[in-house]
């Protein structure tokens, strides 16, 4: 079949526990009013979902629960059944364990089985990376396609940290992401009402440069040496994020040959909320809706598209144009796809 | 373009240090010659390469160091540059960091931009499934691709234990399992003389199953409570891995019409020298000269069918036919590939 006639039949997302605002966050780790105007000023996120119940330390929910039940609401709304699925392919920074991969304990909570699946280890480029090689897998003979994406940060997420001994790069570690997991359900079969896929732009450009962000992980050998996991270049992620932006916008119209008046709906990459903000304003995508969740969610990484995808979907109608952007600051990924309703 | 045309221009590989024999592993840990005619008799394994120097405990070596030496030396002999590649994908099961992805350090090592990469979380069967992704991109339009498969245990590797208080099952990790790297170069045009990828088998067969293998990783909050990172089911896998290898063999020979004395070379799953020798006796492929070098490199994970690539490719002559078993016990998949020289 012709790749670009591939459609998102549907969309479906999951977060754990209730929302913490900032209030609760400050609360918790002894910080004070300042911080709570720090985030609202600097950062714009007014609320997360974590796996981890910051009273009691317990992690309460894991990537696969959550992978899971987001692949559950989204089979649902293409009315779907598991044995439906041809190809599996998860997206993640924060895998559950590195074997068996996540994307095969799903699998199993799902009953899907006899398929080939797919991991990717990817960051918030990642929905884009998982939805292309699905998109792939049924442009060579698959039907139907299940893609999700997410992450649970809680292995990171050290409630024991003094937040006052942070750098301001560390602590707007603890404030900007949030755990969560999308979906999405995709098929070869020329279904009418949904959108479907034009292009999609996946593109590695970071050669020569330092990473944006860093994370390790630790095993038996070397957890002794476990000082700094997470590092942020912030000053170059809010230099960077909004030039690829905008070129990756340019590059999408230029390859659909649709004009910036084309565009119905704006999916923009949600690194925080005011960074998203920022980054619409220079898209100038006048007529464009803007979809975006990051001041309720944070930044779910490999989730967050897919909770985007859930909203346009329920709004877009035939003939309706919308562009997704996302783009990975560890190694700086450009990515976005071109939907047309049809 | 049919996808069943796809080519394998050439392989690379890359290993660590010099050659580790048992009895070198048992002097550094303190064991005895019954321990040395242990591996011998129930591994069959001889020697392996370690990333990390045993007497020193440095990390001589990294993922993306050993990944991009296999790579320049796939390319080498595909006499293909970097800047002919368009797709870029790694498997592995030790990613040298969570973020970035290894892949995209490999890139930059190698030079390559502007490209989709992919890196798939993955165990024995990630050689197949990244193959599996680079080979679909090819059909949907790619030229080149350049697929790596490696792992880097050093993580894991805790010198600091005591071999005498391990059970037997934790034990075989310490002699199962290698450092290293292989990289293959596939491309779309009719090249003639090199195997053209007949059929790809990639399938989770795990349903209702307990993993095989579970693998851990650690974070800044968690690593405290870092007990047993590696668990092996070793019955489990004795018992099932060579029913699965039959089960691949008979899968591939009824999808490409060949008949078992048509297999010219058999590159059967690498778990252990032991094992290997089993599972080929089993598979009665009389007519077809096994490839293997688990006794030499031991379990490499994702490098090992690179390693059986490059010594099949210097040998296969047009017309002549290869099998390639991989079995992945963490959840059980499925995976094989059938080769034919053009």
């Amino acid at each position: 079949m012709d790749i670009s006639e591939v459609r998102v039949l549907a969309a479906g997302t999951a977060l754990p526990g209730p929302p913490i605002d900032n209030a609760a966050l400050a609360r918790r780790f002894g910080m004070d009013g300042a911080w709570e105007q720090w985030i609202a000023a600097f950062v714009g996120t007014d609320s997360r979902h974590l796996a981890v119940d910051l009273d009691t330390g317990e992690v309460r929910s894991s990537l696969s629960e959550l992978g899971a039940l987001a692949a559950e609401r989204a089979l649902r709304g293409a009315a779907l059944r598991p044995a439906d699925i041809d190809v599996l392919v998860l997206g993640t920074s924060t895998p559950e364990m590195l074997m068996p991969a996540t994307v095969n304990v799903v699998a199993d909570r799902l009953g899907i089985n006899d398929v080939p699946t797919y991991q990717l280890q990817s960051g918030c480029a990642g929905a884009v990376q998982a939805l292309d090689v699905a998109r792939g897998m049924l442009a060579n003979g698959a039907r139907n396609a299940l893609v999700i994406g997410g992450e649970v940060c809680a292995k990171h997420f050290d409630l024991s940290v003094d937040l006052k001994d942070l750098s301001p790069a560390e602590l707007v570690n603890v404030v900007l992401f949030g755990d969560g997991a999308g979906a999405a359900v995709l098929t070869a079969d020329p279904v009418e009402g949904v959108p479907a896929v034009r292009r999609v732009l996946n593109r590695l450009t970071g050669q020569g440069r330092e990473p944006g962000q860093s994370v390790q992980w630790f095993g038996l050998a070397d957890r002794a040496s476990a000082a700094a996991a997470v590092k942020e270049d912030y000053k170059a992620i809010e230099e960077s994020v909004p030039l690829m932006a905008a070129e990756i916008v340019k590059e999408l119209l230029a390859d659909t040959g649709w004009d910036a008046t084309d565009v119905d709906y704006l999916l923009p990459p949600q690194l925080s909320g005011r960074m998203t903000a920022r980054i619409v304003e220079e898209l100038g995508l006048a007529a464009a809706e803007e979809v975006s969740c990051v001041r309720e969610t944070a930044n779910t990484g490999n989730a967050l598209p897919f909770f985007q995808f859930e909203r346009a979907l329920a709004e877009m109608t035939t003939g309706d144009r919308a562009l997704c952007v996302a783009v990975e600051s560890s190694k700086w990924i450009k990515a976005g796809i071109a939907l047309e309703c049809v």
